[in-house]
């Protein structure tokens, strides 16, 4: 696989909410996506968190690194894709956030990272069935490579 | 308020276009939107500023910190939504710049933050009215718990 | 030009995909628009990459000054936009990344930055032809003026 391989979509619903205050963002969001049936779809969310759990992937080792913030941020940016593992809805997130002097950190998003306020954009797709399955170049649950 | 609650929107008008140089980012967008009768989108905006008001909401006090960069720095990301505050257009947006050496710093977007140059594509929503008010557990102007 | 310009377009086709590990982020994308005849879209994209090539524009000599990072990074956010320059699709998109302590570079995105991992959501527009020409007021590429 040397190209960018895609699959065609049609636009779904499109959905604007307001996460609930003191909630994980992950949980929140795969939450509703089970229960409104929605398989696929990407994500746009700004706001600001309580505490946040955040990493980034060690591309040698091929484990993912966390580390913890407990501290008042922005959600700068926070975008993503909903798509099935294992057969569920699946969020994958990435996530900046920034603090009072404007100093920002960010990493691949983890449960628990704590809503203060939040609102989201959620862009369902129809189609072909996007499921993730393990990828033994990189270690990582990806896309499989048709796609 | 436990949960994501989302309210359904059907895609409204789509726009490409470039900022115009020299001007307040968040002044144009809502102008722009007056004019042409945009009451609820969202959009992602790239480009770069001349100066910039970022800002990060204090969880404790309930009053944001404002900071004031002048500095030439590009706009890594700018996501945010329109709806309706008090009746208008009201912009919502966070901001990603980066100087020369990489360095990073981000905020909610205030006024006055100045275009260099910028390309915008805000996707409109049609459906239920979007409008903010008082939130008492915040103290932030949110979409009504219900959405 | 003082106010903020745009096209309508209509929403085309939407694609979600992988990118190929070990290639160029930019170079994949434009080959994909060629070869399925994008000439007008944005895009998210998040991952990680191995290396990148970053830049800011200096807003005084009006060149871009370039700096290049030899390490393993998580693509935090990269949006972006396809037009055309010198009639082919042309990518415009700037990128947030960041380490296993959460640090944080960014900058506009330039060849040579190599995947790790990634997938993207394009999103095609279908209207006017929105073409890139020299903007004698930045020195940049820019969308003509009437956009």
């Amino acid at each position: 696989m040397d190209k960018l391989i895609c699959r065609e979509f049609t636009p779904g619903r499109r959905f604007m909410g307001r996460l609930p205050h003191g909630k994980d963002i992950i949980g929140v969001i795969e939450t509703f996506c089970k229960e409104n049936s929605v398989r696929t779809a990407t994500f746009s969310l700004i706001g600001a968190v309580s505490a946040a759990t955040l990493g980034a992937y060690d591309q040698k080792q091929l484990v993912y690194v966390t580390f913890r913030e407990k501290a008042a941020l922005e959600i700068l940016s926070c975008i993503g894709n909903i798509s099935l593992k294992e057969g569920s809805p699946f969020v994958h997130a990435h996530i900046v956030l920034g603090d009072e002097q404007g100093k920002v950190i960010g990493g691949h998003l983890f449960s628990e990272t704590v809503i203060f306020a939040g609102e989201i954009e959620i862009r369902e797709l129809t189609g072909p069935r996007l499921e993730r399955a393990y990828d033994p170049a990189t270690g990582l649950a990806l896309w499989a490579p048709g796609v």
